[in-house]
């Protein structure tokens, strides 16, 4: 416990500005700055050091289309949520010390007064702060728990779209891990000459191939066994058609399914004769698994055995650019805002 | 071995007379008769006593449709195939000795010689022969895999469709046996009253429900753990609908998407947010574990505990309207062709 400040002070947070109707733009989300409220006891006080942005914030904002828990939704008027890592520079729980390393789900803020049992402290065992939100956060947490759903085996054919994202580098990295043949689909030269640089196998620019069947054929004659999707529609449809008997589609996340002309349906109709195994999945379900996920990965992060690529926006202002970014692809890995 | 009949002698088998174009009729299938061979070095005569007649025979007739092996596809001028249950006439190989139950895919005719590896005997124990073809043969493996792979549980509520059918009746009972709450679904009276038998929960006439949504949402508002899938189609939609978070969907069968009405597709994007899984398979790729299952279930069927409906036609001239009345729902349970 440490004495607290007592002067009065002001952060700044994000904030929606009005409900979203259609697509979200960057002049939805405003900056304003709040009363920092002294922590009570059992609370804690936390300065922000990276938010983490996620795509699933697209459905945070649109009224209706949440398929995410309440608290999550956005709202006019109450800053955004979201995860974010932080140091605490205050606390009135004997459970949390100052300067201690927490993660939360109070992210899009500069600092926050909350019950301590809104935090977990992260042992940072020296490791760079903003890993937590990344590689060693529930972004990667997301990625190993499809990998290990998918039951990827050494020998078999591994397709992972959005492979230059946040999850999918951290997915097709762990399928080399696992001895696979890693088959990466990315949009655009320089997504795919970074997703080279994980080890993967074949890349497949999607931009450039109007047709996914012809080019998984071409690098996967014999067939997928596992298709880790993080975007649906015209992936998921192509890679079904090419899977082999017995192959596991992991449903991740479905970001394309946003764009109409992406909206292709899957042939359910193969589940049947090839015994295929459609596995969805929310990380929300895996939290209590970040302990020994972080153990398991830990070493590997260190060693540079797992890369952790990010893209980094500086200041609370580039919060909602940062959103547009994930949003549209535009960035390699994982999106973070730098606060601290 | 035993000494072989030498004087020519014939038998019959049904064939498929044309290509099928469009919808299988009657009158596509003939019955002709043709010699019987002795046996050779190795072979085996069998007299067939039961065969079966299965929805995967639609598409064995369906030229460019077959989801199933080459050598299954019904050609006109050969015989058909299809599962049958007869007994040794004659051996020449030591494996088989006459007077033993065999089980073949060598159905559709009176009799037949082939290599001794095509039969398989059968421990008959004192169980009637029609029963291996039923509720203890690859019918009843079917329901016992699908209930498997959707993980039962005490507890939970179950979904079956085509709840009279072979396999769904089967799927029934072992889930009432498992301790689960099983929702049936039935087309008709008859086929409702029937199931009831089976200690089923909750029946659901879906001639008479034009809104399956609501009619699952009245019996079971708490949701659906699995859904044991036999028809795919509005069955399929409305149940994934209903699902509970982790549920299981097992694809088992499918024979309402050849009805382009009932050809509604389920909503995928649920899987990530309810985290669902969808478990397609084919009981070709768990043959071997048919003496296993007949190990479990052979006491269950001697002391009543699993029912074992059947609908009977006598004589081979009558498979072809069998196979008829196993597309239209016609029947309840398996339906077999008595021809010993």
């Amino acid at each position: 416990m440490s004495a607290m400040a007592s002067e009065p002070r002001t952060h700044r947070e994000v904030r929606l500005l009005r409900p979203i109707a259609g697509a979200m733009r960057e002049h939805d989300f405003g900056v304003v700055t709040v009363q920092t409220r002294a922590p009570g006891e059992g609370e804690v006080e936390v300065e922000n050091q990276f938010l983490s942005v996620d795509p699933w914030m697209r459905e945070s904002a649109e009224v209706g289309q949440a398929m995410i828990p309440e608290h999550l939704v956005f709202r006019p008027g109450r800053p955004l949520l979201g995860a974010a890592v932080g140091r605490v520079v205050a606390s009135r729980d004997p459970a949390v010390a100052p300067g201690q390393l927490v993660q939360s789900m109070l992210g899009f803020r500069e600092r926050f007064t909350a019950p301590a049992d809104e935090v977990q402290v992260i042992d940072q065992d020296g490791l760079p702060a903003r890993l937590f939100l990344g590689v060693l956060g529930v972004t990667g947490l997301t990625a190993w728990v499809g990998i290990r759903l998918g039951e990827v085996r050494a020998g078999d054919t591994v397709f992972v779209s959005a492979a230059s994202g946040a999850v999918g580098s951290i997915a097709c990295q762990l399928a080399v891990q696992r001895g696979a043949r890693v088959i990466a689909s990315a949009g655009g030269a320089e997504k795919g000459a970074f997703v080279r640089t994980l080890g993967v196998d074949a890349v497949i620019d999607h931009r450039r191939e109007p047709d996914l069947r012809a080019a998984l054929a071409a690098v996967a004659p014999e067939g997928l066994d596992v298709y880790f999707d993080n975007v649906g529609g015209r992936h998921l449809a192509a890679a079904v058609d090419a899977t082999r008997p017995e192959a596991r589609i992991v449903l991740c996340g479905k970001l394309s399914t946003y764009d109409p002309a992406e909206d292709e349906a899957p042939d359910l109709g193969l589940a049947i004769p090839r015994s295929l195994r459609f596995v969805g999945f929310s990380v929300r379900r895996h939290l209590h698994e970040l302990d020994a996920f972080r153990r398991e990965l830990g070493d590997l992060v260190r060693d540079g055995r797992i890369h952790a690529p990010d893209t980094i926006e500086d200041g609370l202002d580039a919060a909602p650019r940062a959103l547009m970014r994930v949003l549209s692809g535009d960035k390699l890995g994982k999106m973070l805002v730098r606060v601290g």
